[in-house]
């Protein structure tokens, strides 16, 4: 399932610091190369199509560029992201999650307006790292909150080196990687082969 | 300039909160509408497609739904957003501004990487909302330390009654709302007539 065109962009422009840090802010999270993720949205909408999909969800900030090619795809499905930080001016009728951040070092709330989810919602969550997996469980949490079916999980970069994915899989839950990192070795990003 | 299909959005979710706050978080930044922000991207390219444009920029997160689309009708220009808060994993060769929140009461710094922006580069500024003008005026000290060209500032919802707007045209900028709320009164929205 992996994207061509993802992995070459990893290759030409990732960086590796130190042994866990994986840099695409090149095109991925920073400054988006916007064809690209128009590419990695159709990907995961591919991975997906078999599913009727309500919503795509992510949380906010640097999912939002995916998720929102992700729900173009989808045939404009509406994409909600979740905020993170104590809530504000989005009311007070929400779901709630706790997610430890591990760039941070500390843990912060995510909120999403209860008016968006609704039991039996089907949704396929976008994120355009998936790691430790801690920002994704949170996103999980509000989803059983809402009684909504996870039919999929899309994620751009994968760390396979970490644990995230493994558990989520393990769980039950359809992942799809449109890039696998297995390893930075040597300063260099090691991606999976298909 | 106005877009029709965004004034009639805000008719018929937009909420009134006291006599400041308009809350579009149905539509356009918590749970997004994606095929209005697929045309107030159009839109906003519409306006400036005399303009040759290098890079569409925005502010984290809520700007990036409406400045990917806007990026998009310009033909896949990059998209460079601007992170909040302090500095982390993007680099330490950061053009920075600081940003007053009304809504959080507080400064923050913003960042964009040094490495995305370049002399005579010309940009369109994209956000959700242009009240006060505070947020955009650090995206402008950041264009001006990068020395880009600033052609044109792009916004969904201007609050018309306030500075933001008529600030940055007195300066010459060319801005462009796409709604403008020009009060809200007896707890309703009153939008401008074109």
């Amino acid at each position: 399932m992996a994207l061509e065109a993802l992995k070459q962009a990893i290759e030409r422009e990732g960086r590796a610091i130190g042994t866990e840090i994986v840099k695409v802010d090149g095109f991925l999270n920073h400054r988006i190369d916007v064809a690209l993720a128009a590419e990695m949205g159709k990907a995961i909408h591919d991975a997906f199509a078999d599913e009727q999909v309500d919503a795509v969800l992510t949380i906010e900030a640097s999912g939002i560029a995916p998720a929102m090619m992700a729900a173009q795809a989808f045939g404009n499905v509406p994409l909600i992201y979740a905020k993170k930080g104590e809530p504000r001016n989005i009311g007070n009728d929400l779901y709630m999650a706790e997610v430890y951040s591990f760039t941070r070092k500390k843990i912060y709330p995510i909120e999403i307006s209860r008016a968006y989810l609704h039991e039996g919602m089907r949704v396929v969550i976008v994120d355009d790292f998936l790691a430790s997996g801690a920002a994704m469980e949170g996103l999980l949490s509000i989803c059983r909150q809402a009684r909504c079916e996870v039919v999929g999980i899309g994620i751009c970069v994968e760390k396979g080196f970490q644990n995230g994915g493994r558990q989520l899989r393990e769980q039950g839950y359809r992942v799809v990687s449109l890039a696998i990192v297995d390893a930075i070795r040597d300063g260099k990003i090691v991606l999976r082969e298909d």
